[in-house]
């Protein structure tokens, strides 16, 4: 190929939107909060498994919220046999295939755990992207409320264990039985179920009113009527939908639920009545606000709250969602609360699909590129500077004879057999410009050797940090003094101990 | 959803070919085998940048080998506005893109490094997969067979850092400009280039007379004319394909470069015409060459070898294959040798494809599966157990009572707090069935508490490794002294205590 590519057939450096490419200190720091979560959840039991990218669309199953769009909210292409397969949308559908297909070898209960990157083919918008990272976890094969309630504990350690204090974190329980309850109550059906879920849960975003044209002929964007995009309505009329706000205002923490009599004791207030399904809910979510008590989870850190729905589907029974609800400056300039950084719940039908018998499920994912932007806002709350590393040691490149590389080559060699990250720098520039490198690098130290110090076996250590505040002293003897701690030349053989001393001022 | 599915309607659950799922021993190998990958690149000063798995089509280039197959070997779909898109097929081409796109703000020369997985529309054989991963480390913007000789160097650095040792491997370096020089003394043209690279690439899977079908005519693999797929030749003719087979058998160890005299030496034995291409090629590898030597890395390590080409168009300058030099045994029980785990060279065209400027680059990139693949075999050969890892405490479900329940989480709490991995049983199976579960969970340890000893404040410990034993002990005495260390109360106080014992009993 040749290196030189006429203007014309030049192709643009560009990517499709949505599409984020990832920085250093992005990078380290989501290892870093991944390592915390893997081993709260290895300290759980839970044991690693991945599934791949690609699936074939029919075992992934449609299950987004968003399937009133042509192409489902998902990447799909054919494979060489005309069979269409799709990337993952989240990590519990591959998880129900690969459980199923591997059913009769896997322990069971089988609890495992995976981080990757999933795929949603949607509106990117600020902080929206289409390809984002899940890390879940999931129990399969385990039908009691137990199994659920293990898993909002972890999510409690967890966020915990990444530093998020008691108050500044609260999971959230609720029971997708007490809606289907009240939907079968209001003679609500199967196809409006979903839009109905879906207008719940944009109750952190919506006041009432927008709330109520979702539940009911359907919403403009722009405000008003054939203004902006029109997002269909569950067709709701104001009675069910006024029921449906009762629910939604139901406030509970799991407290009430102890002597187990809640559902009885409100019922006659509710505006829907109680039937079989919905008081089912209520008892799960009795028996799990008992094992949090008993685990000492009281409502600080979990709690029971009728308003959480999850806009997914597959839920069958226990929900949850871990909310962060310390503040944060919004668009306006407002505090508004961080919101969700998680969700999981019970998916008893997402296996079973597959298979003649039923396996329960229940699992938890968590946002990760939303849970580390909390953190960095918490550590910035904290005062704590974020996102810095400290660069490598560079070795300037005084002069490229053969002698002079293999000179450069021996200290960098020496300087990394010590752990110390170094390189010679190999671009063409001059000093100054190497110098400026080094400062972009966030380089502490440049090691400089021309042929004088070569001939005497020796190296200048150049303190950048220092050496940087050098300018603002105006006393000439403090001038000096700090000159020569900023810059001097030490024996080849004492490069590493000085490089160290000096990488020791600054951290 | 309803949990059951008729039968009628019920989705196989199956995957496409060639797309791996991960076990846990897998996961975890690679994640440690990645690791010290990562520590090596950082000693070298390179920091980790990563790209979306999806990019515009155009901007990836069509740079496989596979070029003949119709979608030339690439996952693509077309985005909402119709501009097709690609999972990328590695990580240089998303690289050059994203260099192109800021590098005006890039710290130049740009070291970087990631790990990803890659995506190939071919077709999957055994140990052969449409998604694997690559780790790479590339310098953009250094122009100088310095960087080239650095990345060679840190890829022996990186081989020895995971125990392979000295005569374990070699890295090979050739120069594409030496193909190039042969190729255009001996008329060939750009059309027929990339074939003649795949097959000289082959050279390791085919014996002279199949790569000889590649160079000529065309290659059926079944065998003989008519059987199997055909593969279409490069069309050389008999003079050309010896020149190219002459090229091949040069064998050298960069020694003998020191006196920059080989190519003039050898000149007149070569079945070509000598031209500047060729002789700029031998000199880029005699300075290689020089470094290395300079550097301690001998030919035991990195070792000049003309039969290297690589089969990825986009190589300008100097090539470098990872090949491990031991034997395993091979499909038919003869030892083979493993063969290349990585490679990588210069590619001047690619970011420039983007550019008003030329902007010289070059990587390097690990098989990541391949390798581990490797290090599992040295492990092996080492008479090490691999693959076995140490499942949790596993506290059985003797009864399903809230109190019940509230005890075992108190007592996996205590050992979670004390960084033992641990869990409660939590499906509906009888003891027999929960022991089994946790022989299957490979634990060493399952503590068991039945109402008789909740009253007593006491665990069983149990010491599954040792119990297992007990039915091969033949004298009563022995077998009774055993069986008390084997299985034993504590007070619940002791449990982490007498847990951790147990567990290092067996470590």
């Amino acid at each position: 190929m040749s290196t030189e590519t006429p203007k014309s057939t030049r192709t643009e450096a560009r990517k499709p939107r949505g599409l984020p490419d990832r920085s250093p200190a992005d990078i380290r720091a989501t290892n870093e909060m991944m390592r915390v979560i893997q081993r709260v959840y290895e300290l759980y039991g839970f044991e690693p498994v991945e599934t791949p990218f690609l699936e074939y669309t029919d075992a992934l199953g449609k299950f987004l919220p968003d399937q009133d769009r042509p192409n489902a909210g998902v990447f799909s292409l054919r494979d060489d046999d005309e069979q269409w397969m799709s990337l993952r949308y989240d990590l519990t559908a591959p998880l129900a295939r690969y459980c199923a297909e591997n059913w009769q070898n896997l322990p069971k209960p089988y609890r495992s755990y995976r981080a990757g990157w999933v795929f949603r083919n949607e509106k990117p918008g600020p902080g929206r992207f289409r390809q984002f990272m899940q890390f879940d976890a999931d129990t399969v094969g385990a039908g009691s409320v137990a199994a659920d309630a293990e898993i909002c504990m972890m999510a409690a350690d967890t966020l915990e264990a990444l530093g998020i204090g008691k108050g500044q974190y609260v999971i959230k329980v609720n029971n997708r039985k007490i809606l289907d309850g009240v939907m079968e109550a209001l003679g609500i059906d199967d196809s409006q179920k979903l839009t109905v879920l879906r207008a719940i849960d944009k109750a952190d975003k919506f006041d009432r009113g927008e709330i109520s044209k979702l539940l009911g002929a359907g919403r403009w964007d722009g405000g008003e009527i054939g203004k902006g995009d029109f997002t269909k309505g569950a067709g709701l009329n104001e009675r069910q939908i006024t029921a449906i706000f009762g629910l939604m205002d139901l406030k509970a923490s799991h407290q009430l639920f102890e002597d187990g009599t809640y559902a009885m004791k409100h019922a006659e207030a509710l505006p829907f009545a109680v039937n079989e399904t919905f008081l089912s809910g209520i008892a799960e979510l009795r028996d799990m606000g008992n094992l949090f008590d008993k685990a000492g989870y009281h409502s600080d850190r979990i709690l029971i709250d009728p308003s959480v729905v999850r806009g997914l589907e597959y839920y069958t029974g226990p929900v949850f969602e871990a909310e962060l609800t310390f503040s944060i400056p919004g668009e306006d300039g407002r505090p508004i609360r961080f919101g969700s950084v998680g969700g999981g719940g019970r998916y008893d039908g997402l296996v079973s699909r597959f298979l003649d018998e039923t396996v329960p499920a229940t699992g938890f994912s968590i946002g990760v590129s939303r849970l580390r932007a909390a953190l960095d806002k918490l550590a910035e709350m904290r005062g704590e500077k974020t996102g810095e590393v400290e660069g490598p040691v560079i070795v300037l490149a005084m002069d490229k004879t053969p002698e002079a590389m293999a000179s450069y080559q021996q200290i960098v060699a020496g300087l990394r057999a010590a752990g110390i990250p170094s390189e010679i720098y190999l671009g063409s520039a001059g000093m100054k410009a190497q110098l400026k490198y080094a400062d972009r690098r966030n380089a502490r130290v440049a090691l400089i050797q021309g042929s004088n110090e070569r001939d005497k076996g020796e190296v200048q250590v150049k303190d950048l940090i220092l050496g940087a505040t050098l300018t603002d002293i105006k006393d000439r003897t403090e001038y000096l003094a700090k000159q020569a701690e900023a810059q001097f030349a030490v024996p080849v053989s004492d490069v590493v101990a000085k490089v160290r001393e000096v990488l020791a001022r600054h951290r």
